[in-house]
């Protein structure tokens, strides 16, 4: 492959992650994403449906016979407030879900991994010459709350356009920007996001014997939560739960009538998984129970997040081609993530295999200083982060040379 | 005395009271209610002055010689949403100190304490023949967030008005319509409330190795905190811990960098007090030890309500006089009660004896029924829940009568 | 009444005092007390019974017509080692009800209980002429295990022995040596004694997740018990739940099958104590199925103690007359104690009147220096700690005295 | 190899093992084992030498130039009761190291390890012909309390004995008899065993405000120490900390001075350790702290097992060697266990690889009903339960071969 077009077309391109940055949209309010990405997919000659599972775009780029490649780019961005202090720093707000007004910030960098298809698409259609086949881009929505995967395919996007026979991707990731970074096997956790009522009975501060104080049967709870993974997970399978909110009350002196937690469960195998949650429903309700409460607690589940199995066989063909791109060394083998997606979906959907990678985006200078200093998860700011800022290059420059790479792997 | 202008005035009361519920304000914004009263007291003939300690009013009535009688009537509302399902009921809303917007409600019963002491003075006028001395009418803001007596006494109000011999004040309650009760000697516990923020470590909720989990912190702390009643106060002493308010975090998956409680804390005595603050804030801080923090925790304390003390021969002299009005049986001993209030600094402040009694505000068919089912506590919505309302009579008589009994006590 | 004869007997007195406190035997053991006691109710000419309830002793001594007082004085000691370093100081060992060998010691001056009954009796004796009437003298078992007073009474005491018309009894305590202190109404709290067994299931330590933890089961239940006092009794009310034992496993490596608790309660109202008990059982059953536990806890109650009421009336003349006697300041009024006592059965059983007091133990200048330094608490030793000794002087005196003149009030 | 001669030796060896079963003797008290394994030692013609380390026996057997062989037994047995209801069960007691008498049982194999070894030392003494070189047998007390190993090396093991060249041993697990088990790299888990001792203030279960409770105390640190794994270990990262013993008091109305905690910490890696010790000091520290200790906790570490790693090469060469002699299905690939085991250092000191591999003592028929039924971990019972009972065969000859075997592979 050649990749001299590139050249050509980086400067566009890092001008459209600057802007795609500065105007991150909410899970499912990606209109103006969506707006961008069809119009440039149109540029290119692609056929473009808009609307796929709310907001997704589909561009097809048919090249004669051959495999179909599915190559997904999610574009949904994150509530949180940017502190990054780039110049092309987002000050965008919107109104959430629960209908509070939140900031929002490419904090996950689906910024990077929508300029990345953008380009290779561009080089694909470019060098339509050398390769045949078809290419489906998938710019996915809602990949945040786990259900734009889900969102496309109830959609028909296995129907509507063509059936691929494998499907690739890829996620930014803070670790040194020119590398990628292999998984095999079990890749990225399955995650569960448990919204949690506990009832207690409201009353005044200084009267509790006439109350059931919702904050010390919530508090009781979160406590009780850490035995599932220090108790009733083996030392050697792999489980996380996170209580990430606690809220109950106005008023000191005020006892309230409930309390909220918002529980994420992470999981790389289905039994320990159900044991898990199971878990969790057996010790909520009998804290209730320990507190006296009148009333059942409320589960329910905000999203979920599939296990992300990659090919081994497509794992390894495609490391093969992209070290032979990129360099021997600049390709990892990854151990499993603790972090999870929604992609892979698509492919067991389609019951064809799945290769995701992830690349570097932090400045090999900061990344190597931090090695030596051992400061690694404390001074690189991850995903999700306020501060998460992916340096430019030569991390587009890397994410653009990988997706076409592993494409041709499959179309040449 | 002579009650029957009593039966002149009172529709006109009973349209205040309704008027002034259906129009609660929040503590020191009460405009709308301080200039109503302005307005009343001024058609009353007394020295009117706003504005004192922000939203407070001042009314005098002089009458010759003869001591100087200090009635306090509380006017401010609370940020409850009422659910009365009465025709008066409040749909106002206001925006709160930390800048929310909130619902507001006269859930404790202050517009009653109003309007009995406009119907007070009122009767005073009236009847200004048959005593001599000179009424202090105090109309104080923001009681319930221990700051307005505070707040007028610092403004001078015993410089800038007559001197107080006595300070007299009622509160309507939840027990049965048409009584009155007295406590002697300590009678209402000190209050203080703290806010509390504990920081940790934010990141992915999948990665809690690399975060200080601000939630865990919390909730342990809320458990170890029940500890202090249970463990360091003695059985024979009083004191009541309540964490009304535990906030960390906003979604499951993401580990928030603090978690913030609201504390209130009742005593009756200093020395227990003093001991109940030292174990908040060794267990607060040691907390966060535990779970490895990085920072302090802070400590701010939102208020302070001072221990309300009876004077025993004030209180019994007032009782007297309430027995011989009300009836004998009308007026109860009450045991110190777990509330708080901050009228006790206008006595104190002043060296001068406090009385401060409860009139009862529930039906008294329904007080009795929930007497006979012993439901009283669970049956009788109380002060500060969405569903209190006080039966307008004959509430408002009572509380009218016990005020001006009680001045007449001192004038006569 | 004429105490020159106490010069006579003091010496003698002082040393069975000595030789009791070196030879303590544990509740329903007290063989050796018991003889030694019938032996010198035998010398003073009493009727001698032994074995009145296992092993307690009634002394009967007849003088004519008039009421019967019931006097009674508890024998039993306690499983503590003694750390007095007195030359007197016990180094005894018996075999606990549960087949253990555990040190004895007499920590709660039963000791001096007995001997100044003994004094009294022979004072009594002495002064014979100048009273009339009849006094039994009751030295009663197992006090410390609750069990002793109900044994006795179910052994007959009122039906074969002069039914009492009043009850007296008194206990030595850690206030100065030379008072007494009187209580009126109800005086002494309520205790119940509960064993709870929790059932986990054991395994390896390295395997948590093929058992059920019994030690994390037994310790958040621990915690959670802290909140029967902290959220469900008024802060006016009294209770205390203290759990003086837990006990789970022997190794690290092991994780053991069931944890035990020893919890004991304190209360002065019958329908706290209930509430209390409910809330006891609530939890243990909850955290159990919070834990996963196959079998449901067991609970059994070691003893109960009732709640002590002293008659007011007849505190009223006792304390009159101990004041004639030892001096208008040597007679305190005391608030109720959150100690328990089993002597109130004998009254309430009876119907008749009971009134029991305590006398100080504790050197005067010791005390008046703890008091000086407001170290009272901490510096001097309570009942049941290692370090409890009654200075014998004026302790024996006073506790004589007071034995003396309490009976005579009823019998001339 | 010829093991005809097993078949005369079977029956004699059966009988030693029944014999050993009946007579545990606990670390570092082995008298009786060790004169009996010395005793058949001297009777195979090697070189003996007791006493190594304390109970520790030696046995050099000499054959020609080569290299040096060591294989390990284990021979202490556990304070456990034993339930198998065998007509070999141990009824043995003895007294443990604090005093205590306690039951004794071989509930971990070691007698079925020491059987194992003198089985194959008879069979490589009478096939001396067939190899040369050196094999060092080592009777290895104390594995229990890792203590054995140590002591053997402290006591000039490898300075006294010709040097081992490679060292190899062997477990018997609860899996299917006739098996034999081969893990390959970092293998058994790093354990360490602390005693933790808390300190509170002693007082009576009424007073708990004159007392600081260890029980309480305890208990929110055993909570607390559920963190540790749940919060500060990666979800990838391999932890277990289990509290296996918490006592406190004797009694439910006294508040004891102090609480005892056993903690056992399992970990495959060295940073992961040190962070969950420090954890758990961090944590006891704080929790002593937050109840207001006035003397800091006291930690003793009573034991600690190194990481075991097996030697890749050192174990595929065995595997290798098993697979011919025991076929092909016989041997399994093992992922690392978390128990734990001291036999690494004899590798380590020396500087040599070691193999190590488990053998399954499971009946068949019952090992596949309950992999049937899914029910291995809850019916099969595992080492160090009273019912762990290893079927003699085809446990006994499997070992026997498997020592053999591997030993040969290095010395022909």
């Amino acid at each position: 492959m050649d990749f001299r077009r590139w050249d050509d077309i980086r400067e566009d391109l890092t001008a459209l992650y600057r802007d795609l940055h500065a105007h991150p949209e909410l899970s499912f309010q990606e209109h103006r994403t969506a707006a961008e990405v069809a119009r440039r997919l149109g540029e290119l000659g692609l056929e473009v449906t808009t609307g796929v599972g709310g907001t997704g775009v589909v561009g097809v780029l048919r090249n004669g016979a051959g495999p179909t490649v599915l190559l997904r780019a999610d574009f949904d961005a994150l509530p949180v407030e940017e502190r990054t202090g780039l110049d092309y720093a987002s000050t965008e707000r919107a109104t959430a879900s629960d209908g509070s007004d939140v900031p929002v910030m490419h904090a996950c960098g689906h910024d990077m991994h929508v300029t990345c298809l953008i380009g290779a698409l561009d080089l694909l259609v470019s060098a339509r010459a050398s390769w045949s086949g078809t290419v489906l881009a998938v710019f996915q929505p809602a990949e945040e709350i786990g259900a734009g995967a889900r969102a496309m395919l109830d959609d028909g996007l296995l129907e509507r356009f063509p059936r691929p026979d494998v499907c690739l991707g890829q996620h930014v990731f803070p670790f040194q920007s020119g590398f990628v970074g292999m998984m095999r096997g079990p890749s990225m956790s399955a995650a569960d996001s448990l919204k949690i009522t506990m009832f207690g009975r409201g009353g005044h501060g200084s009267q509790p014997q006439n109350a059931v104080d919702p904050v010390v049967m919530a508090s009781a709870t979160v406590l009780r939560l850490q035995t599932v993974v220090s108790r009733e997970v083996a030392g050697d399978d792999t489980a996380v739960v996170t209580v990430g909110s606690i809220r109950a009350g106005t008023q000191g002196n005020i006892i309230p009538d409930r309390a909220e937690l918002l529980v994420n469960v992470r999981s790389f195998d289905e039994r320990v998984r159900e044991r898990v949650l199971a878990a969790i429903r057996r010790i909520v309700r009998a804290e209730a129970v320990a507190s006296g409460a009148d009333r059942e607690p409320e589960f329910e589940q905000l999203n979920r997040f599939p296990l992300l199995v990659n090919d081994p066989d497509a794992t390894d063909r495609t490391a093969s081609a992209l070290r032979a791109a990129l360099g021997e060394h600049a390709v990892l083998d990854l151990p499993p993530a603790m972090a999870s997606e929604d992609v892979g979906l698509f492919g067991t959907e389609a019951g064809v295999p799945t290769c995701y990678w992830f690349f570097g985006g932090t400045d090999p200078g900061r990344f190597q200083k931090a090695l030596a200093e051992d400061s690694v998860a404390r001074s690189i700011p991850a995903n999700h982060s306020p501060h998460f800022a992916p340096e430019i290059e030569p991390t587009l420059t890397t994410g653009v040379k990988a997706l076409v790479t592993a494409t041709l792997t499959w179309l040449t």
